[in-house]
């Protein structure tokens, strides 16, 4: 798209020089994990649906079966990278600084911080947002969202790019089921419209129900990607 | 800040113009409202927090006594819109296109399907996101955050931008208290650091526990705006 004088096209113009620009960072990103024969995952979601939940039970499981390493992505604080750090992995914080995502540019950044020869797997925490990190691939080989029982059954409806971009689905907090409104079978078909097929993993990493298929899953990616 | 050749910095600039033209639109919104003698506000949430399901027991609350209109926002469908209608209020509902928040020139669009001088209030419901609503003013008189206990309790660390921006804070879904791990003091201690004073009001839009002290304020603003 050619620059106008219009103040919104040529917003969409630098838009998508950005978005362009963070493909190719990308690439690079998935070649650098690829030589070093890491596998690397994405793992995005609301805020609060379970994300450094879901890590720190993967970290406290596969611990002492596969070497992994977290980068942890957050507009403040080191929270998150605290939690992944004392459940026993190598853990990287980036604040973005205000910014609603992680990019690729970012990614490369934390990437420089470990010593990929030394580890099998990468688990990227993505920033707490349902809508602006679905726009920016960083390099992992997945990418894996995170809902949970307690933000309602007509979220993939209502954030249809989310759903249709990833390659897993974690259903968090199915221990609230008893206490809230929230019908699988209208969440299900919400998913399989957009994302025909979709892996789905209900889980609990409250309770650890459900957690197991999850980690055969990642298991079974690892070894396919040797 | 000048443009440069450097891709950032050119970005960083393009940025800042679309804000400061945004609240020059909030002014003209606001003004539109005034001139009306109708009263706005904005709620915020995560996804899932709740916005809807406090908007839609407002409503119920309210009818009969205070005239309001919903303006709803969100990235596709109708779904929020549909519930207020069914609640009995006026509602107009702005899908965004993908975009992750309104801004001013879309509740300028809105508020063109309205009129204004048929009533009192105006509630809009942002994008379900904790990141980029907060950067973009509206116009409204107050800035409301929906915040819920199974979120967890740290948000307004991870946050800072969203909660320090904010005029109220509900908290709602206290019924589920007893099944998630949640330490108010934490929470209420992140918020007090940001926004000292905050109004809060723990809710449950569920049971309805807490309801009275948040339908209290909103009537005691639309005295005060007469």
């Amino acid at each position: 798209m050619q620059n106008t004088i219009d103040g919104q096209q040529r917003r969409i113009s630098v838009v998508e020089k950005i978005l362009s620009a963070n493909d190719r960072l990308a690439a690079e990103n998935r070649h650098t994990l690829d030589q070093a024969g890491v596998f690397g995952v994405n793992i995005m979601a609301s805020p609060g649906a379970g994300k450094t939940s879901l890590i720190e039970l993967t970290i406290k499981k596969l611990i002492g079966q596969v070497s992994l390493a977290v980068v942890d992505g957050d507009i403040a604080t080191s929270i998150d990278a605290d939690r992944a750090a004392a459940a026993g992995a190598v853990a990287v914080q980036i604040n973005t600084g205000g910014e609603c995502h992680l990019d690729a540019v970012m990614l490369a950044q934390g990437l420089t911080q470990i010593d990929l020869s030394k580890i099998d797997l990468l688990i990227v925490e993505n920033v707490g947002n349902l809508v602006c990190p679905a726009s920016f691939q960083l390099g992992t080989h997945k990418n894996i969202l995170v809902a949970s029982i307690p933000e309602g059954d007509d979220k993939p409806y209502k954030y249809p790019a989310m759903y249709r971009g990833v390659d897993a689905l974690v259903i968090n907090k199915i221990d609230l089921q008893p206490y809230v409104p929230f019908d699988m079978d209208y969440f299900r078909r919400g998913v399989e419209i957009l994302n025909p097929g979709l892996e789905k993993f209900a889980v609990s990493c409250r309770t650890g129900e459900g957690i197991d298929a999850w980690l055969s899953w990642i298991l079974m990616q690892l070894d396919e990607n040797k």
